[in-house]
């Protein structure tokens, strides 16, 4: 039987989901639920039903992995625990520091109702932290460095927009070739803040605002701007339409470290993305996550997890004797 | 309690999973077994017994985890079945298209005495598996590719010494640049043997031998050099043993893949190798998966695993509350 899928939320997320459900031959998507109105959202797939999500509770039964598609800042931390109540869940949690507690709550609601969970899975936390916990443990004595880019950061992009004068706005982080090059080489070095990534703002201007000083909020904004080296351009309406309607991003982990009884072998292990589209690839991460986390809640194996507890042969659609001839 | 590692063969991958276990600070190294004399061995390591492995059934309550170091092609077909029967275990095996009976033989042993069991961990098979498992579930609608080197193939090497006239010869597989320029821009391109890998080998003849003629059986040579554009250097015994004597290697692994809805978003997901020491970096790997393999023992999980098969969060010294706060 495939496993069926539900979408809560219908936005770059919840369109990715849709997406990468259709590239299995195991999964189906039998409802997305949204806090809009059913009526104005056209799903791309055919004969699956937009539900207002003051319905969910109806499909309890009808669901085996229900995707929460929300934002990070106020949605997941809410829904993410409420919905473990009913159904197997997974989401895209992304605000590191707030990870333990996140994942406290959700452990608590999926434990207590007998439902697989999971939190924080897609590129950064996701991929990139499997690196991060492989490497680490391959290679006790070495060094990690994580650069993200070229890439849209929604947070500094939105801090961009707030400025006075804005009226549209994206930001690339991007990560400074030397570095990446003295990483590469094993040279193991000590990165500032300013030496590892640039940051490169594309902003159109409301009619009468003054370019120097809002450049001048910019490049100085604590926290955002003011460690690292930012360009600014000012382009019209047509231009950012044009230019910078993407949502490509990407980025690199590193591990480098040395092994023999004087540490005199180094190794560089090194794993990049380079992604056209963000939410499509964190949307396709999910849904090999979606198919552990069923055959784990057919297992009794309950509670929440992370990609740190789960073994690759459960993301896979070969069986682990196919996995062993054809990828081993 | 410390994980207790024994050796079994202390050459090359032994004397680096002996460094290994240095770097960890729950195992320790307590045996290593040799079917040679073992007054003729002198460990790196103080105070560690080498032990006649006539004698190794005196160990079995004393090791947690034996590792066999031997060689693919005659020693690990044979020891590591025999030695599942008496050990907790894991080797290194390589030869791919034998891995499904080789599986077979060691989880026999293996859950016939209650101990578990792990073959072909290394970096391939082992994390080079494991990234093509990953992105493979990942992106579904994608193409694989896997280069190694530049580094040096022992059977390529070997098969180079059996020709009349060679005293000594080392061949170095080389990634050709090109290829994995065209796969790295995501152009999935179709790639025959010989656009993917150059041969180059260095060569110390014996007195009097034929250049000519010994140039002329290895490029020849069907299977392992006829398919490819190789290279023949003769040089002095002096200068092979300057500048041809390290085990560097290393590889990549790509997948190449398409989302959205009409496969219009392309993604390349890149996993690199730099490494000085291929025997030291798989050995590290090892050790790794030797602290899951103790792990799953005391569990009471036994038989036969591979890297598919073992979460993350089996390999790290970190507890998973110390994974999530600092990797995820």
């Amino acid at each position: 039987m495939k496993t069926r899928i539900g979408i809560l939320g219908y936005g770059n997320l919840g369109r990715g989901i849709e997406c990468a459900v259709r590239e299995t031959s195991d999964m189906e998507l039998c409802a997305v639920f949204t806090r809009r109105d059913p009526s104005s959202i056209t799903l791309k797939t055919e004969n699956v039903p937009v539900v207002s999500v003051n319905d969910i509770q109806d499909w309890t039964d009808k669901i085996d992995v229900l995707v929460l598609c929300g934002g990070s800042a106020t949605d997941l931390p809410v829904q993410t625990p409420e919905y473990a109540k009913y159904f197997n869940v997974i989401d895209s949690f992304d605000t590191h520091a707030n990870i333990p507690q996140h994942f406290a709550a959700v452990d608590e609601a999926a434990k207590a109702n007998n439902h697989a969970a999971m939190i924080s899975v897609g590129w950064d936390p996701g991929m990139f932290s499997l690196i991060r916990a492989y490497s680490s443990a391959i290679l006790p004595n070495g060094k990690d460095y994580t650069f993200w880019g070229k890439g849209v950061s929604q947070g500094h992009s939105d801090a961009v927009r707030r400025i006075e004068g804005v009226a549209n706005a994206k930001q690339y982080t991007i990560p400074v070739d030397a570095a990446l090059e003295a990483v590469r080489n094993g040279e193991n070095p000590e990165l500032s803040t300013r030496q590892k990534h640039t940051r490169e703002c594309f902003v159109v201007l409301k009619e009468g605002a003054d370019a120097a000083k809002v450049e001048k909020e910019i490049v100085e904004m604590p926290n955002y701007f003011a460690d690292y080296d930012t360009t600014v351009h000012f382009i019209s309406a047509e231009e950012f339409a044009r230019d910078h309607s993407g949502l490509a991003h990407g980025g690199f982990v590193f591990r480098s470290g040395s092994t023999g009884i004087d540490h005199e072998h180094k190794h560089v292990i090194e794993f990049s993305l380079k992604l056209d589209s963000n939410p499509e690839f964190t949307s396709s991460v999910i849904i090999a996550y979606a198919r552990a986390i069923r055959r784990l809640a057919e297992k009794g194996d309950f509670g929440c997890k992370t990609v740190f507890d789960i073994p690759p042969v459960l993301l896979s659609e070969m069986s682990p004797e196919e996995m062993r001839s054809h990828l081993l």
